[in-house]
């Protein structure tokens, strides 16, 4: 029986890979329903070649949409739908088995919990959905029977790494269950691991959006320049696996070959490792708890001959710090720390405020904001979002380049 | 419901490992029987501690046994088997649900096999049970329903990295099942990982019996210098795991943290991980699918900072290549290299052979040696043990020191 697959953000990266995937096993799935945003000719394109029935964006796309089929010569033209709505109807679909929700930030929020609360497998890209409400996604989840699986490297690799049972079991006193004793999320420690904390003061964002392992967005790339990226993988993984961030550590491990592990009672480390290609955590989370076969290049530890290990530089990377205060204090404190991280983001790219003081911003808006519980309500998160976002222009106005 | 456990070799050191597991879980374990071969008083000091109700020892020793016990004041004298027959018995007694087979070289051989006929979960700690006997134990361990699962610190971590389901798809046709791909089986390379092939001509029994991470008798340190406990490693694996010896890499990896790997279709690679202590494998083998606490220390990565990995050289370490090829052999192949091997390290260490002369021997008796099926025949497998032994000792009277 083929499983029938959305993917939600279709024209982007994890898309993409998971398009390769699906093409590879034209016998194992099915590609129902595909959303884009922008990129409205590659959406044609992935028409042409996987023809799906159902095709969700922009209202104000549409016309191009239906140019570009006529010009590519598209046979059959998918039912379109439009804007929010449509997102949330593939999501939701009942011929839909499988939603990939691959997009990014807050945008990719209500249809990702309309998969959720519709019981799909989700395989879960958009981190904005586990940090801004991952109290809300994992119990409609618990309502629905969704199986909210990881693709993010690092979730899926600690996801690889717990007992296959691991995710029926999860319970709500956020202790570690069946023998597991302490999640290791690994982070490559960004292209500052090395620099002195005087040398981090004067940094550009030149600098800072050239990762040394991977090639992405210049938001992402700063994240992973403060470690806030790790941060917000933390709350991820504190939501994802039930768990308090008491027991996940951060080892900083430069070659980014081993993804994250998980420890047990009985003394024994787990670790998934392999070459970074988000195809592998995609194809894992998509065929879960069989295994189905990539293009990936298999792991050659000859070649790759040594793996470090070093523990976090908290002075350096406060980040990560706050990203585990907020975890601590729950309800809207995560959402908080991100969206100000968003803003501090953005200024710093566009050089109002230093590097550093990324982190300074975050910590004066957490400071300044209170928590509330998220009571399932995904308009609490809504508007502590927005509210943080004013309190960190303010900052900026006050404290930052004018 | 208390598992009842019966350890062959209780007074070695996995059957005191076992000990200790046991003694921090009484709620999960009844200790029902031991056996011991020469250390009486120990196996008095067991009978003190656990009460099991029954001990197999060599008669020999029966009244040193009764002396030791009204010494030591045993209020409830054990039942007493004795030698090979009282193994047996212990081994396939209904009473007991887990026998731990720790008893060194062909002596457990038929104990091992008793325990594999009688359905039990079996812990393999003896080596010879699977290199020499291996075919004949699964095609018992089909029929019986016995669970056999590897304490050995490389094929235990190969086990936890296995999916759960693995063990009950073992196919006959030896290719890798579920989605893996490659066994990855980790090799600290011994004392003479370093050295030059002219500087191995030299190596003395001394030099060859102080291993790096581990400290063991001189049998197995002198195969760990020459690879061969690798090499029968191997073999293990590849009847344990019923997988042909091409999907087998053996990798060197100095620091003996991580204990080995699998890898699969979609380009992941799952490691174990560890600290050097037996009590890990053998809780993991006792309560598997579920974990149980042990005393062993956690891994803490800070503090291992950095693992290395590389090729074996096949130059230097011919004994990997003459397992190999003995496992594509198959039948009597592996037991003669065992067999030989055995005797060469014996003349090594009385100074009658040279270091390399070991891989030279077995070479030897392998390439004058007729392969047989072993034919589930236990006959068949001691008769070419033997003829090995001879044939050994003849190259020795013509090659070796005088």
């Amino acid at each position: 029986m083929k499983q029938s697959v959305a993917i939600l953000g279709a024209t982007g990266s994890i898309g993409q890979s998971t398009l390769k995937i699906l093409a590879d096993h034209p016998d194992k799935y099915h590609l129902y329903a595909i959303s884009g945003f922008h990129r409205i000719a590659e959406l044609v394109d992935i028409c042409l070649q996987f023809q799906p029935e159902v095709v969700a964006l922009p209202q104000s796309h549409v016309a191009l949409f239906k140019d570009l089929a006529t010009q590519k010569q598209l046979k059959q033209l998918p039912a379109l739908l439009v804007d929010e709505a449509g997102l949330v109807a593939i999501a939701s679909a009942p011929e839909v088995d499988v939603v990939m929700a691959a997009i990014v930030g807050a945008a990719g929020l209500s249809s990702t919990l309309a998969a959720v609360k519709a019981g799909k497998r989700v395989l879960l890209a958009n981190k904005e959905a586990l940090v801004m409400a991952g109290e809300i996604m994992l119990a409609e989840a618990k309502k629905s029977g969704a199986l909210v699986l990881p693709v993010d490297s690092e979730h899926n690799a600690i996801f690889q790494c717990l007992p296959q049972q691991y995710f029926s079991h999860r319970q709500q006193n956020k202790q570690p269950q069946l023998g597991v004793s302490r999640l290791l999320l690994t982070a490559s420690g960004g292209p500052f691991l090395n620099f002195s904390l005087e040398q981090m003061q004067q940094v550009t964002p030149a600098q800072a959006c050239k990762h040394p392992n991977w090639s992405m967005g210049q938001k992402i790339s700063v994240d992973s320049a403060t470690l806030m990226n790790k941060g917000l993988e933390l709350i991820e993984a504190c939501h994802l696996f039930a768990i308090s961030e008491h027991f996940v550590t951060v080892v900083i491990h430069p070659q980014s070959i081993i993804h994250s592990m998980v420890q047990y009672i009985d003394g024994s480390t787990l670790a998934q490792m392999g070459n970074p290609d988000m195809c592998t955590p995609i194809a894992h989370a998509l065929a879960w708890p069989e295994r189905i076969s990539t293009q990936v290049k298999t792991l050659d530890l000859f070649e790759v001959q040594t793996l470090d290990f070093c523990p976090p530089d908290l002075d350096k990377f406060p980040a990560l710090k706050l990203a585990r205060q907020s975890m601590r204090e729950g309800g809207t404190a995560p959402g908080i720390l991100n969206a100000a991280n968003e803003i501090a983001v953005a200024a710093f790219l566009q050089e109002r405020i230093k590097f550093l003081d990324i982190a300074n911003l975050v910590d004066a808006v957490l400071q300044q904001s209170q928590f509330e519980s998220t009571d399932d309500d995904l308009n609490v998160v809504m508007a502590a979002d927005q509210c943080a976002r004013d309190k960190a222009a303010q900052w900026i106005r006050q404290y930052g380049v004018q």
